[in-house]
């Protein structure tokens, strides 16, 4: 299985279904291509029918494209892990707000774009943005209530994984947040698999 | 279960799950929404934590939002339906073309919003709309030569109702289309479950 991915510093999309691998452990060969070359384009297209990463591409040679569409391919490849919750009532609550994840928040996209080595508190930081993240914390603390923690549905996940790029935007920029936002932030970006992915992005940077 | 909605003449979101539902025969009560009146917001968070319809509201009294979270939640409630398709290849292709639907091709929703009382032959025409409208026709038609037909993957199901509110934008505004989008583009206007969304978005303007 192979996973072709964009630079480990800003391809936040690319970033989701590979923590989500990392973390379960699930073996797959990474592909990066540099998202601002001149054959960027070309050289995603070779892989992805639509154009963009992330694409995994099945032992078989099927591509899988989108990482919503990628994390549920990779969840039902491997039943025997709980990437999403067992219970069917969570289990719809956490496809509720990854799909919400994956569709919205333009703003904070626009405004706070991941960029895992930048440190700039308080850019970014529109009413848009703002309104974002008001949303993205009222998730998190509904969640964590009532999963009890210490990730949004219990153990790491899905969901988790789809919220991990906004993470690396909170450290960036440094908006203010909730004792709660910060507390799952940290358990987040001190995960080994996230942790991984920033030396990767680090790594780019030298 | 009751399926919260906005206007049918322009709530493409909400078209999504209600036709398959509807194609379905799954019962359901239906809740609409006026979506430009004072008190939209302050009714749709009644029952939607995000703030926007659709909203699916279990028998149990759990709010599900989002189109494409409420479609995969609807497939896993009646494993009996090929809701999606049963083969896992083609499965993890209508779950990549239903996220890219569901996250992409802001140019012809912006320039082509969904009016479905609205005739205006090309109108909203843009380079970025109409360059969607190339990928649309791509995913089509390599989706109907793999399958051979009628639908994306057979039989309707839903990368097909992820689809329907694009070809109301093709019947208000013509773009363009090769043989093939048309000939599937009038499949989906006259599948019954559709045909039924339409005639509700006419009785509204009424």
């Amino acid at each position: 299985m192979k996973l072709v991915i964009g630079d480990k510093f800003n391809s936040s999309w690319s970033m989701r279904p590979w923590v989500l691998l990392k973390h379960f452990g699930i073996p797959f060969e990474e592909t990066l291509i540099r998202l601002s070359h001149p054959d960027t384009k070309s050289k995603i297209l070779e892989v992805s029918p639509s154009g963009k990463v992330p694409c995994l591409v099945t032992d078989a040679g099927e591509a899988v494209w989108e990482s919503l569409a990628i994390v549920e391919t990779i969840a039902e490849m491997h039943p025997g892990h709980a990437m999403w919750p067992r219970d069917a009532a969570a289990r719809a609550r956490a496809r509720s707000i990854s799909a919400e994840m994956h569709a919205g928040f333009a703003d904070l996209r626009q405004h706070m774009p991941m960029e895992i080595t930048m440190h700039a508190p308080g850019a970014g930081a529109t009413p848009g943005a703002l309104a974002n993240i008001a949303r993205i914390e009222a998730i998190w603390a509904e969640c964590l209530a009532k999963s009890g923690g210490p990730f949004l549905f219990g153990e790491f996940g899905i969901a988790d994984a789809m919220f991990a790029p906004v993470v690396m935007r909170f450290n960036s920029y440094e908006p203010e947040l909730s004792e709660t936002s910060r507390a799952y932030a940290k358990r987040i970006t001190e995960l080994p698999a996230v942790a991984a992915w920033i030396d990767g992005a680090r790594e780019e940077a030298r």
